[in-house]
């Protein structure tokens, strides 16, 4: 890819940093398969599966583990 | 999203905060999946089954990783 | 949930951290099925699944990752 | 489980924290399913499983993680 | 493997670490099967199948927590 | 197991603790199934196996952890 995409981890608020884990979450995928219609193609199948959707969020957790620590957990 | 759900990760206590970890686990569902009927549809499989459990408590201990470390873990 | 059971995350040993780790682990579990009924339904097939098992003991793991740091390891 | 069997975190050498980090994986299995029997016998089946072994080297590393730090990595 | 491949995990942007990450979950499947052919076989089922590029998503996650920290999370 | 195969978590370059970090994840393994003719055994099905191959990279991902923080991430 080359395209920019990700310069700095750090946001305003712990949303907008979740937002971003789940940013990290879809390229971590879209690295792996880069052709965009395999992955709509995918996507009903993927949405409609609990296992699925909590392997999703464990992956965001874990991101969200990273972002927050950067940001210092948005301390005040 | 556009509604804010998410402006801080400190609590008053570790309860609060292990609340918050699933609050966190079931929006990292929720942004993959945001259709409520879906989700509700899924419920019914995804509570009787003991490996989904299972599951859903890790990505709650994932997040309760990141909510104890944000509140020095409400050490005294 | 209106009970409290979870005030503070400190132990007076790692043994009792371990224990307080499988505490969160099922109370994961516990939030996402309330129902204690069909807990105890699911449990013989669960309790003789080794890959249930090993995946309990995961959940386990990440738990007691929060509490010993949050122990700061019982340095003494 | 009223025995007492974790006393403290702090091992000599790394090798000594990695054969902790196997006994807190395990006892994760025994405070889930207390009954040797029931894994004695589910053993054969585990262990000839490559999931069951990588899953179980998984719990591991994770438990292997908080020895370390608790170690402070056996640094000199 | 002989040849040199990580020299350092400091690298200019988030970006290239995250990047970095991808080498790094790459290499990890390389060294238990060195054999690209087989590689190049697994590759279709692999690439299409959602709950295998969620699980490649988060081997990237954990690498990338480790590359973010090396970074002191690209801090300014 | 009585031999002593882990006495220093410090290794000079990244690329040495990454391979520090697969021979963990292999010892997590041996540890379980100590018998190396079931091992071998069972290698065919696993290398060829791509979401065995991947969960072994998790493995690694998470001993690397260990390992880079022990070496403060090999930082000059």
């Amino acid at each position: 890819m080359t395209d920019t995409w990700l310069t700095t981890l750090i946001t305003d608020t712990p949303q907008q940093g979740f937002e971003l884990a789940i940013t990290l979450s879809r390229r971590g995928v879209k690295y792996t398969q880069p052709d965009s219609e395999v992955l709509h193609k995918l996507r009903p199948e993927y949405a409609n599966d609990h296992a699925a959707l909590t392997a999703a969020s464990q992956v965001i957790a874990l991101n969200f583990q990273t972002v927050a620590a950067a940001n210092n957990y948005w301390r005040k």
